[in-house]
């Protein structure tokens, strides 16, 4: 459930297994009289492209997947909630259903390609269908936001990068927004939901609120250090900016841990607040710079004396591109005979490839990434260049890839370091590597 | 809480309280100290600007809003998650923290403007501050989907539109923009969740991969009807279009409640399926649309034969827009002498108006909007064309101001017919009608 609705709604709200499309359930009850829901099936969730002008993607949301797929039960108060949705066979049926078969995935933090298989879903038609919608949900949000985080920080080279957009967004997206952003190097959030439930640190400084409610600017300078400490960060654009950066030292001292900029022209700015500490010598207070800013914006800093970049608006709408378009595919199931066949739909304008797939990064002898590989059947023989994509996350449904957020962000750092150095540029370009598919061996 | 994270997270995790900043805590940690946290403030939600090229934005979220205002309390697994951020007496001061103040704002589905005052807020300065990200988390979001979503069921004109959204978007904002659609005039939502916890009415079709399931498209539409009757929506792209609504009418009869279109070109496959339909004499089975529809879309198919469109990505991502830019700032506060005064930071690029607000829609005499008057101090006196848009949402930390969604959605219809016809246009242009900012009276 929405906590916040949690008032206004029943139990059945807090049910992930209804966060689930409606004809997922119609269609298993219409397989389950037709005697088609036991087939065996694999689904694939990937993407047919990435967002436009991007050079590449990263996966996340894979622990919240994981989560998600172990909490799919049809409690009683969901089970009530469907009446007539579907038929009070197919109730019975929902209310033991739990998800038993077997899922690989790329691992949280990797880069991704057009194409690139992100979760291979085995089970019957019936138990692998109802995954569907919020299997995507997650990955979809997630995996916009990582995507978006990690230009950023590509662009602040090394600066911190502090998520602050949780007002910006729905209320519990927010967390996963967090979450995401630190994966994909962020050092802190302002969320505190995202602290309590995912550990990412949290930071904050102060709103022009504070300023403003007190008597005077120094009022308010004296009351935040006295409660936080000089190593606190001053907000000092609320009136005039260089008055302010001169009280904030007579407040708080050369020792003064940072002053933030949230307006105007912030690169020219932020000199004239560096050549400013300098001469008071608050050599060490640093500059954290906010308002709007994206990877572009960031990037435009780079030559500015700026210590940390705080990020709102622009990370949790996945900075123009606030969903990934992960479709949820059906690429194989057991035919009548008990033969698995490859199945896709005939279109032309969407793409989907039958088959259950093999994803493998092809390297050069020296490391860099030169090709997304995937395959049916079986890989090509391992030259010791190649590297395997997809690893065990569920086995007969188990969850068995968990992994922690920190090696999340160790492989998202490490699956950077071996793309061309391409990707660090944030203008608009194709896909870094290449992907190609391999004719079935 | 997010169920979805529920089993890799403690209790805390399930707090309304914790879906806020970190700076939010700590500024009342400092204004305490300093004895100015307990006075008297007025805070306003607002935004500065339309999403570039709308006419008018519409109000979603306030019941999801007074829910969170009545759930917003640290109990102790959010008291025992926020040790480190702020200190023990601070903690203690947020064990028994509750909303004691008063709210009014723009009722649910009503149209909004450039500085509408959506939220007024007062209370004490501590206790109105800490409502500020989940407040603006809710009305950004929510309004975004719902500004979107008004768009759409104007250019449908009349033909429902069925919100399909929910894998596209972060897993519980799925549920609140399925509420938020409902709001601005969408009929249905696939997402069960908003089915269970807000009553919006569920629909759904079938996916590709229940067509791809079985051995024949045949045994799929056989298995579809025989289960969910003949009144159900076939799908009608996996293979040849032409053959499958043959198929179709042969399988479910002249009687087939509807086929769904999902790739192509919508327009002129419809019309090619419409023939079709009627030459089987199935001339009561309906058209439904979907793939990748916006407003724009939805309009240019106004002379297909369409009965009803299924929106998704467009919609849960706002059109373009997914967040509203709202703010929340404050406006006034009590001095040390007792007195209210305005309060405003001076800022050349993020305009704020020190002061509480008055806001009205001034109407022609007959019935036509002309002007959002916003003012501060005493409004001026109502010849009866002005109508007054805030209403008393929390009284004394009592919610007063819950309505129904079908309430939402009659004032929605309600505010739109009173606007200028311009709103009818889907091309990017002003706010339909200026805002007006009165002197002080």
């Amino acid at each position: 459930m929405s906590v916040v609705t949690s008032t206004a709604s029943g139990p059945a709200s807090s049910s992930v297994a209804l966060l689930t499309d409606h004809y997922e359930l119609t269609m298993v009850q219409a397989a389950r009289q037709a005697g088609t829901a036991d087939r065996r099936s694999v689904f694939e969730l990937f993407p047919r492209r990435l967002p436009e002008g991007r050079r590449y993607g990263v996966v996340a949301g894979v622990g919240r997947a994981l989560d998600a797929i172990e909490a799919f039960r049809f409690e009683p108060a969901a089970i009530a909630a469907l009446e007539g949705v579907v038929d009070p066979d197919m109730l019975e049926w929902l209310a033991s259903y739990r998800f038993s078969g077997d899922v690989w995935g790329y691992a949280e933090g990797e880069a991704y390609f057009p194409y690139s298989p992100l979760l291979v879903v085995e089970g019957t038609f019936a138990e692998a269908v109802l995954l569907e919608t919020v299997l995507l949900s997650i990955y979809n949000h997630d995996s916009a936001i990582a995507s978006a985080a990690s230009r950023m920080t590509l662009a602040a080279a090394g600066r911190p990068c502090i998520e602050m957009g949780s007002r910006r967004t729905h209320e519990q997206a927010a967390v996963a927004a967090a979450r995401a952003a630190y994966v994909a190097g962020f050092d802190a959030t302002s969320n505190l939901a995202a602290r309590a439930t995912h550990g990412v640190p949290s930071a904050g400084t102060a709103a022009h609120s504070f300023t403003l409610l007190h008597d005077s600017e120094a009022d308010a300078f004296r009351a935040q250090v006295q409660s936080l400490g000089v190593g606190t960060t001053l907000l000092v654009d609320t009136y005039d900016v260089t008055e302010a950066v001169r009280l904030a030292v007579e407040v708080a001292g050369t020792g003064l841990g940072a002053v933030r900029l949230d307006s105007g022209d912030l690169g020219e700015i932020a000199r004239e607040v560096r050549a400013q500490l300098d001469g008071l010598g608050a050599t060490e207070t640093r500059i954290v710079v906010t308002s709007d800013l994206d990877e572009h914006a960031i990037a435009a800093l780079a030559a500015a004396p700026v210590d940390a970049y705080g990020v709102g608006t622009q990370l949790v709408t996945g900075s123009g591109h606030p969903t990934c378009g992960f479709v949820y595919k059906l690429v194989a199931r057991e035919s009548a005979d008990g033969e698995m066949v490859s199945v896709a739909k005939k279109s032309k304008d969407k793409l989907s490839i039958g088959g259950r797939k093999y994803a493998l990064r092809r390297r050069s002898s020296t490391g860099t990434a030169e090709a997304e590989v995937i395959g049916i059947g079986e890989p090509p023989e391992d030259d010791g260049d190649d590297r395997p994509l997809l690893v065990p996350l569920v086995a007969r449904g188990e969850v068995v890839g968990r992994t922690t957020l920190d090696e999340a962000r160790t492989r998202h750092r490490a699956s950077l370091a071996e793309l061309p150095r391409v990707v660090t540029m944030m203008s608009a370009g194709e896909a870094a590597i290449p992907t190609v598919h391999l004719d079935p061996r």
